[in-house]
């Protein structure tokens, strides 16, 4: 049996659970685009390639992997932010690039998206920064292998890699053997038993050992080969836990030993309270970027700390190497047989929690919004939230059960939201695990990307569209240069905007909310939170309102460069 | 007197005549932002980062030099794809990139914008494949010297450079002195006295003994450096003259000499005959790329081509190494002084134009578009076309005097031609050379960077944008996959997008055209053709309509194919 390299390719995909493909189409790609409908793969076009990326990023977080096709050039390097997040955040997004024929590529001519020197390798040398790993197909003999070593690398280090195809190549035959040989999953492979066995015990001795142990999730924890052990850990460990702004929505947020968002200096004093009095602390998938961590404002007291991480866990300064996707599930079962922590768990203690006090003023704040959101949230919803003010304002928002958010919040890259929930309601519609999909964005963000409108309102699942329109890039304002020109957003219509960007969509529905009285009476109207129609609120805030564990973080600062 | 970093940056873009600097803000660059205005330069930030670097090379093409401002990381990727365009045209645009302080730099902690993993020397190699010359300035005592190093290099070669500037470096003091020698521009040095009087010489002598001399326009001597040699030239030389695809808007065309635009087999018989047949050929900025010779179809016969660059002038097999800035004048002078060739201007004959037959209907083609658009241009009007059937099809249109068009046709990126438009009005306005801005661009190219229409609207001159609506990427239709789903563009209302990107400008005008008929009544309003507002056309065509051009060229292949 032998088989076109383009069709190996896209079974491969198929194999590691891409059913869609994200995309704009370039000349030097078409003929491959031929090739995944034949694999029954789903082709979505994107109005361009950073919210293709975006949209390949946020279906990877759901499925487990994502792909991309851009052209050579332009296109490619159009995608490129999208993939650099992609790469920081561990998200295994597989970037597949139309090159030219194999005969243009020694040719020296001057091609149209080339850099005009007849060099064809600038491009790939830009991406392998950004890439676990790269490879242009320009020999049928050696394609295969090269497809899988790429796929192989980015399923063991759950990071973008880079295949350049080009087209006389995609269409060259080659034997469909390989295909029925798995990929190698380096995750799946048995950790040293012995490490493992001590690792686990260790663990258990140092729950077992404290008086104030709790469970803080962080974003490593947030990909897809950590899903199902978070709400299983909490069950089994009967412990108070917590989320950090990167870990949200990895756990259960309504278990009554759920403590709240941690993030530093800005947190509720309830939740400082208990993280940095803990004597112990299981840490799933610690990541202290400065954003997950109030600036680096974290101040966790105890030694005692097991770091779970892919490759290893560390019980205070002791790392094993051992895998946390194999350690985890022993650690739930040992925690089982401890009697000492069976019977600590009948006397959970749920940790108070005080919610930040809401000014009482019909002027809408972030202040009054974001616990607000949490009575408007179902289950079933699928949030992603934007750098900046809605990254921060949503650790005051509770999550109902069966339902999950992130951010991206390493690379922080504004304009990332409105792609990602793109990809992810193409994602949530094909697992069937959500039902809609809500974007919480603002409109300094949004304007990176608007165009991602026109897909989110018609491939995915129904979906509500929050801007925040506070009239500038608030979070910069809080930066640097408050008042300043540069901060200012230009003024657009994001109602209007929503529905011309869609304007074959029926019933899309698109409201003015300026008032707190406004919100609310919009919120509470079930049938308008249960019409599965596209939504926007398009909602007026206070210029330079901001949450406050914003303000808690930067208005000290903002004062004292005042001064 | 001592000055800061920062400030002597943006005091030596405005001695080489930059007045706008564009960008996006973000929090590494934003104090670097309080600097430009300090400088008398004026910021207008753009709704993302990548039609901002096309701004900026718009601007550049006017200006003769251009300034981007992003931040580290996310904001710099997004701009590569239109730094890789102006790197292949010779655009020199700087890209500034605003770097965390060198402390934060050195720290190894996990900064947002960052890969993740401590190294900040990823992007800077990313840009270094597309620059002509990079820094990260990094220490006050070679700040200054290393701003002049890229800003010089920039002006040698045309071509963009790359400025990281750490927050605390660009705060630093530093000399000011240095801002009192001017920076070096190599083209400004004097040729070998030999060497240039010999090319003249003998360039004279071979358009002397020529029978049928032409002169072609071509791409690279539509950049500022060879402005104001095209109309004296051909003044002086009074021989029949032709543009290619990159070299149309060079020279002006109402000219009786002007015999049409040469792109190989796909061009009016007239040109063919007259360009293929000519047996002495001076070729301005001869730039043999795919898209700018009809896919290297061209046919040119003689060996007696006199191809005159920035650095060299070849004349037959011979190269000289002389600056074709210097050598052009002093060409114009000798011909001048030719008796033979002034004896044989006054019978210079007008070379026959065949323009191709246009059919009766009123259903609305490009073949009618393009033709009936010469009527409808203005002296005064900037026009930007866009990669794709626009760039094509504008070789039928004939630009009045005082007006001038440029394109993309090397790099050939979609969505190029709107945020061009932004700088290219931008900077119009500042020379006061042009009194509007016409973009010409199809559907599918502009979805890519639609929200331009945010920036245009607002800052520029009155602006007409045609949008032509074929229903999908249609030159990707020829290249391949004619009826294919990913060829598809999605439905977007054009003219409310263009007012609701600008709900605030007043006035704004919308048409959607579907027969020759409204086109003509629209066309033919003199008072909205004078309003100074902007206007936006939705130009309705048949699914897959394009130019005559495009379908000589393509056409044959389409069916060899389909066989």
């Amino acid at each position: 049996m032998s088989i076109l390299v383009g069709e190996y390719l896209f079974r491969r995909l198929k194999q590691l659970g891409v059913g869609t493909v994200f995309g704009v189409p370039g000349d030097y790609e078409l003929a491959l685009l031929d090739l995944p409908s034949k694999e029954g793969l789903e082709w979505i076009g994107t109005p361009n390639e950073l919210v293709g990326a975006y949209a390949a990023d946020g279906y990877a977080r759901y499925k487990g992997f994502g792909a991309l096709v851009t052209t050579f050039g332009p296109g490619e390097l159009s995608a490129l932010c999208g993939i650099g997040g992609a790469f920081c955040e561990f998200v295994p997004v597989v970037h597949i690039v139309g090159y030219p024929t194999t005969a243009s590529q020694k040719s020296g001519h001057i091609l149209h998206h080339t850099l005009g020197d007849g060099s064809y390798d600038h491009y790939i040398k830009m991406s392998s920064e950004l890439s676990c790993a790269t490879a242009v197909l320009k020999n049928a003999a050696t394609a295969t292998a090269e497809i899988d070593r790429v796929l192989t690398a980015m399923l063991t280090y759950s990071q973008p890699g880079y295949i350049g195809i080009s087209e006389d190549i995609a269409y060259s035959s080659v034997p469909a053997a390989g295909l029925d040989v798995p990929l190698h999953r380096a995750l799946q492979a048995p950790n040293d038993a012995d490490a493992e066995t001590a690792v686990v015990t260790e663990i258990v001795a140092k729950v077992e050992a404290a008086k104030r142990p709790v469970i803080i999730f962080d974003g490593g924890a947030g990909r897809r080969d950590w899903a199902g052990f978070a709400d299983p850990l909490v069950e089994a460990a009967g412990l108070p836990f917590f989320v950090t702004t990167l870990g949200k929505g990895v756990v259960t947020e309504t278990s009554p030993l759920f403590g709240g968002a941690y993030c530093g200096i800005g947190s509720p004093a309830s939740v400082i309270e208990a993280v940095e009095a803990a004597d112990c602390i299981l840490w799933l998938g610690n990541l202290p970027s400065d954003f997950n961590t109030g600036m680096f404002s974290e101040n966790v007291k105890t030694p005692n700390i097991v770091d779970f991480q892919r490759f290893t866990v560390t019980v205070g300064q002791a790392q094993y190497a051992t895998k946390m996707v194999q350690v985890l599930p022993k650690l739930i079962e040992a925690i089982k047989g401890s009697t000492i922590l069976i019977g600590r768990r009948a006397s959970a203690a749920a940790p108070a929690r005080t919610p930040h006090p809401v000014p009482e003023t019909d002027i809408l704040t972030q202040d009054y919004l974001w616990p607000r959101l949490s009575g408007f949230l179902q289950p079933g919803d699928l949030v992603v939230t934007e750098t900046g003010t809605s990254q921060v304002g949503f650790l005051s928002t509770d999550l109902p059960a069966q339902s999950t958010v992130w951010t991206q919040a390493v690379y922080g890259s504004i304009g990332y939201a409105a792609g990602a929930a793109v990809g992810a309601s193409v994602a949530a519609k094909a697992t069937g695990e959500y039902k809609r999909m809500v974007l919480v964005t603002g409109e300094g963000s949004l304007q990176l990307t608007v165009q991602a409108f026109s897909i989110l309102a018609r491939h995915g699942l129904p979906c509500v569209v929050f801007v925040l329109n506070n009239k500038g890039y608030t979070v910069e304002r809080y930066f640097h240069g408050f008042d300043s020109l540069y901060n200012d957003v230009p003024l657009w219509d994001y109602g209007a905007l929503f529905k011309a960007f869609a304007p074959n969509v029926t019933g899309v529905q698109t409201y003015k909310v300026g008032t707190t009285a406004e919100l609310n009476k919009l919120l509470d109207d079930e049938t308008l939170s249960n019409e599965a129609v596209p939504k926007l609120f398009d909602i007026e805030l206070a210029y330079g309102d901001a949450p406050y564990l914003l303000r808690g973080l930067f208005e000290p600062k903002a004062k004292a460069i005042e001064k």
